[in-house]
């Protein structure tokens, strides 16, 4: 049911980065549920964690780790969040870490775990541990073992989401890859979105930092909406130094951050693209808004309406819905004579009221596509925001009723 | 689909109170959609409004008409919702308190348009005007009429909503009834949840509008959620003061307070009860908040997941999404080690994690009832707040990409 979206082929490796995954039978059988990632000894790593008050173990356990140590690998698992587990999930987070540091003779801070699957069940620690020495034996470099790991976080995924950049710097070029998972993007509570990039470049980990939040700004958080919410999301970008090159000049870095830019937003979008029962590809732009929070909160209450989601799944051009989201989303004497609206090259709303040059057949046709782009003006200023959303179909709820069953 | 709802019964009259229906074919065949209601000479009206900035034409008409004038029409359409129609809709919505206005040999300014249906299609004002005639001259006191206008402001609803109370009061006995209609209450962008509400007791305006926005508070309000935020939302009383009875003293007011309250709440969760596509009625109970906008607010936050209520659908006991809900509310500073959830008499959260003595059964078969009450004790503070919902069902996807093809 993916929009737009083709399964991926085999990247190019990123130098320093090395890839294992494998079946360690946490939840799913006869597949890889267990993926364990090392950027090196000079590795650097950024991330961002859901603001959740309901953080999962793993998220608690990798913070922890991130401030005080100097983090190296990531141990990821699929089938079971972990979360809702109390100090047994906790401690159980804790003991992968200590599993992967034994194997590697290395430290059990230098190990950020992170997992995605179901809340509130125990964790299997056990089965974890027990699939971890043929994960430690098969650490590669290769660009397939990138491939095998974006299938083994994969949870109600239907495509597998893997991107990759290669950057001219002025030392030399670096690479950049990325997978991610996450397709319970009609809400923001899926749990989980994760995100693991990984590149080559020389980079400390504050000046990665920087790039990294600059990069989520428009394209992770232009999806999940409400911020980082889900228990378990994460968004991580592993740097080996390998390539021996860094950013040199604003140039380099100009060059880097727009790599890095156009990734986090090829998969940011593929989450969307592979939304649970998405038909439907949808771009909501505000623009004329007096401040950036408004035209997000606008942008927000559109992309979240079940109402318009229904109407955007059946084809019906019933865009009276949108008009009634914007009117509830909170913006202070908002004058309805100022709003206008276009649904790609068709005006569906001008001055508050039916465009008139609008007819129901453009209409027709124009919620009929697979790429809609939602333009609302709210003709009160300059600020700007977009949120990239789905239809909501049928689809959805089968797959959230069954999802555990 | 309708959980625990039945079709109501003729209820007595209200005194003073004269009501008729009639099929306009505003958008329906074969069936009424357009009802006028008079208070009589001596009417007094208390309305609360939808706080939306596209509010809908009627609904700006009868904010204008109630500040200037003194009302005690009504008059109220299914079909078309006259919204989003721009200057032409306002003219309609006037014209057509005009024409009750011309057959009632009054003043239009008391006149009370409301409106119900689809946003942004013209307001067919010829169709209204035409079948007036037959309605001011079916204009009757009894309980009948009552029924038939409850069935006449039905859009998607199954079920017709109407309660009615007797109270007895020092003076005299009054009787207080309502109808109410909306179903699209998964969310609370539906258009249009509408109640109207009559009584023969003897108030003034200002006074009947205190009793009013205080019923609302723990009903209406505690259903839609985000406050009245659809285009044409309104909740309505009209006291005839036939009875000649009127508020002596205290007991008075709290009797009359109290059947206002329970017909409201009566009515409110008939709207959930009949929410579109709904097989369970959900309340959602918050205690132990540091203050009640925080209690409102994770109220919300659940009673809105559509994880949460995907889950009830399926009667699956993933219970982790409530927890994950409850997270991402925005509670500053929540420590979830002092969370406790409870689903009606079982155990399901204590400390932030599994309550030690849960067992997957129970969950089972708790998840499995047609009633569901989700405690959470976020055991920080007393404040309190609930709010009801449904489930998420296949069955909403369907009615809302079908409504208006």
């Amino acid at each position: 049911m993916a929009v737009g979206l083709q399964e991926p082929e085999i990247p190019p490796a990123v130098p320093g980065i090395r890839l294992a995954s494998g079946a360690a039978g946490i939840r799913y059988v006869g597949r890889d549920d267990l993926v364990l990632m090392d950027g090196g000894e000079d590795a650097t790593v950024a991330a961002l964690y859901t603001t959740s008050a309901f953080r999962a173990a793993p998220v608690l356990v990798a913070q922890d780790h991130q401030a005080r140590g100097r983090p190296r690998w990531l141990l990821i698992n699929a089938g079971n969040a972990n979360a809702g587990t109390g100090d047994p999930g906790l401690q159980a987070a804790r003991a992968s870490c200590m599993a992967v540091a034994r194997e590697a003779g290395s430290d059990p801070g230098e190990v950020l775990p992170f997992s995605t699957g179901v809340i509130g069940e125990p964790f299997p620690l056990e089965r974890l541990e027990a699939a971890l020495p043929a994960l430690h034996a098969g650490l590669a470099e290769d660009g397939d073992g990138w491939l095998r790991a974006a299938r083994a976080i994969m949870t109600t995924d239907t495509v597998t989401k893997l991107a990759s950049r290669t950057v001219a710097l002025s030392g030399g070029t670096v690479r950049l890859n990325g997978m991610a998972k996450g397709s319970g993007m009609i809400h923001p509570d899926m749990a989980t979105m994760l995100a693991f990039l990984g590149t080559d470049l020389r980079i400390d980990a504050a000046d990665l930092d920087v790039l990294l939040r600059a990069a989520s700004r428009e394209s992770f958080n232009a999806i999940t909406v409400d911020g980082d919410t889900s228990t378990n999301d994460a968004l991580v970008c592993v740097a080996s130094g390998a390539s021996c090159v860094c950013l040199a000049n604003a140039e380099d870095r100009a060059a880097f951050a727009g790599a890095l830019d156009s990734l986090c937003l090829e998969l940011a979008t593929a989450i969307v693209r592979d939304g649970e029962g998405a038909t439907k590809f949808v771009t909501v732009e505000v623009s004329g808004a007096a401040a950036r929070p408004e035209a997000e909160r606008v942008a927000e209450t559109v992309a979240l309406s079940p109402l318009v989601k229904t109407a955007l799944y059946a084809s019906d051009p019933n865009w009276g819905r949108i008009l009634a989201a914007v009117g509830r989303a909170g913006v202070p004497d908002l004058a309805i004579e100022g709003v206008a609206v276009d649904i790609n090259d068709v005006a569906i709303v001008r001055g508050g009221g039916r465009a008139p040059e609008y007819r129901e057949e453009d209409g027709q046709a124009v919620f009929a596509a697979d790429e809609i782009t939602i333009a609302i003006d709210l003709g009160r200023g300059t600020a700007r925001a977009r949120k990239y959303t789905c239809d909501f179909s049928h689809e959805y709820v089968r797959i959230n009723a069954e999802y555990r069953s």
